[in-house]
């Protein structure tokens, strides 16, 4: 099909006359193909759909709205001016949002973004296809939500004992454009074995120092937050992290001060301060966290600097499994048409006939370090 | 004169026609008013004039060109590629660029932004009047440019032993957009009596390690640092600070983390990022630099949300003494003209007719901390 006949369908599905569309098309609205299948991407809200949206152009098209941003609270008693009555308390998992689908006898993995990312779907098929085609059998019109998590992936690594190198976690369930209240989400995954994210608790909205209490736990565990639902999804649902996946990520970017590092610095430091606010620390504590920060801003990123000072490249690096070569060369096609700047090295054929990648995704970082280094000066003012 | 006959002046002074002038005036070039001298200002580089250049437009117009920006050195090695032979060491004051002009009977006090200051031109008057006013009788082609430093001005408050409330330290001397050979600004500085910043030393550019000396003592001694010259300025200065100032200034703009501090974080901590990879810290040292950052960033921006949580207004507050009535309501009406958001509250009146203010800059972190504590939620994400 040509551009201009997806275009036309793309108009017929979303009931969106050509002319309004057409004019989106390559900027916000971008069209692109996994294998046979033509899909549409909203990268930002447009016309009434939201950033992420997802529009699989087969035979019968398929809308797949993205999924909605999740308020962030700043303080943990904000919890009580928001909810209704009860709030459930879920593990927010620190790894990449995937909505899966199925469609027209296969299952896609649907980034944030929108894009059917080849390795997650990979992996996904290989791990769940049985039990999401079932899932989907029985509630066609409901589309999963969840985490992938591990450290075999090429977007969030973070080692998680209870999940392996990739695992999926089910938080949500959406019908068209609606979260769906949990007990659906629940129902599914016990029916088809699939894995939810944690409930840690079921609380009455003005209960906050339970709720502390269970911040307090994840933060000595190590574990990213916490996700409050309204169990029918009355109300929207609020976000809550904790310090240290606060600094750990400041600490993460600044492996890359020009990339991750410039995006994450200010938006965690403001959480960190609403944190010292509202658990009013001591001048001990406000030590303690200082330093942390401090040394999560300034070590990686003089590390690196050391780094590209002795001629090496300055890259986040990732191991990925492929369960195929054709996975892998569809995850490479993939990478090239998103733009991604990258280096492969196959490390490993296993039996199975999966193959073990080193995925290199190439820094700025490294282009402003090498100015820096050459010419002494400043990138800024 | 209305602003059509104001644009006509302003084509005849810079040999531009109307029309190419005329659709940047309001946005990119602000027609503007003191006392009864109409002129205009250089919002950004363009028609080949630098960003802060200001035209008076009295009855013979005067270009006064901006100051160019001064590249920023990451490591002090750097100097070595950048110069040419010898090196000006010259102490960089914590202040705000000022340059001065005499001008159809009158000094002004024009801004980096290219805006005449009355507060700063009402202070200078009282100071130096004579000896500007000489100084431009023998050198009228030549424009002095300084630098504003102590705890007197609504910019940048830096207590310096060597100055009172409010003085003046010039550091360039500027033949239309070019920087004149510092011996000239010398040369005028002593024959009327005007103060420059300190020369610190005349080293060669290969010996860094005399600049490093000398940059350690003024780590010390907690100055801002330095300004790096060729003597004949044949190439352009360089600019080098220290990592006390890089701190103090994060500490200082965290005190209004949506204002300045945002604006500060990221520059100051690259500047660190450098300077930890060309001291090479050890682990100790590395500890004692992200302790300090660490507070720097978390303690001042908790302080203004406790304060805020109490009621308090979060302004950021500066103590001005204008010599006469008349200054103090120019003042007022340049603040309303520029869009300040600001509370005036008079402390004194002294018996040679100044009269001390309080200045009250409201800050945008009023607004965002409010919104949080009201409603629980977090600003970003």
């Amino acid at each position: 099909m040509d551009e201009n006949e997806l275009v036309n369908k793309l108009s017929d599905a979303l009931g969106i006359e050509y002319e309004k569309l057409s004019k989106h098309i390559g900027r916000s609205i971008r069209l692109m193909k996994y294998g046979e299948l033509n899909y549409v991407v909203f990268r930002r809200d447009l016309l009434g759909y939201r950033e992420g949206t997802t529009i699989l152009l087969g035979e019968e098209p398929l809308i797949v709205h993205g999924y909605p941003s999740i308020q962030r609270l700043a303080f943990i008693e904000g919890v009580s001016k928001h909810m209704i009555d009860n709030v459930v308390v879920e593990e927010k998992m620190n790894g990449y949002n995937v909505r899966v689908v199925y469609y027209m006898n296969n299952i896609y993995a649907i980034t944030r973004g929108g894009y059917i990312c080849p390795y997650t779907t990979a992996r996904i098929r290989k791990l769940y296809s049985k039990n999401i085609k079932l899932a989907y059998q029985e509630y066609p019109d409901t589309i999963l939500v969840g985490e992938v998590v591990g450290t075999e992936n090429p977007y969030v690594i973070y080692d998680y004992p209870e999940a392996r190198g990739f695992d999926y976690f089910i938080f949500d369930t959406m019908k068209k454009d609606k979260l769906q209240p949990l007990r659906i989400r629940d129902e599914i995954a016990e029916k088809y074995s699939l894995k939810t994210v944690r409930i840690l608790d079921i609380i009455n909205k003005r209960d906050i120092d339970r709720l502390k209490t269970i911040i307090n736990r994840l933060e000595k565990e190590r574990r990213e937050g916490v996700v409050l639902k309204d169990p029918y999804q009355r109300v929207p649902p609020l976000k809550y992290t904790t310090i240290y996946i606060n600094i750990r990520d400041i600490w993460e970017g600044m492996r890359y001060p020009f990339d991750e590092g410039r995006g994450y610095l200010f938006s965690r430091i403001v959480r960190l301060i609403a944190q010292g606010y509202e658990y009013d620390w001591n001048n001990t504590e406000l030590d303690r966290i200082a330093l942390k920060l401090g040394r999560a801003i300034l070590e990686p990123a003089i590390n690196s600097l050391k780094k590209r000072a002795n001629g090496e490249i300055i890259a986040s690096k990732y191991t990925l499994v492929f369960p195929s070569e054709d996975d892998l060369s569809k995850y490479i096609e993939y990478a090239e048409s998103i733009g991604m700047d990258f280096i492969f090295r196959v490390v490993e054929k296993r039996e199975d006939g999966c193959i073990v990648v080193e995925l290199f995704k190439m820094k700025e970082t490294h282009n402003i370090y090498t100015k820096m280094l050459k010419t002494g000066y400043s990138p800024l003012d």
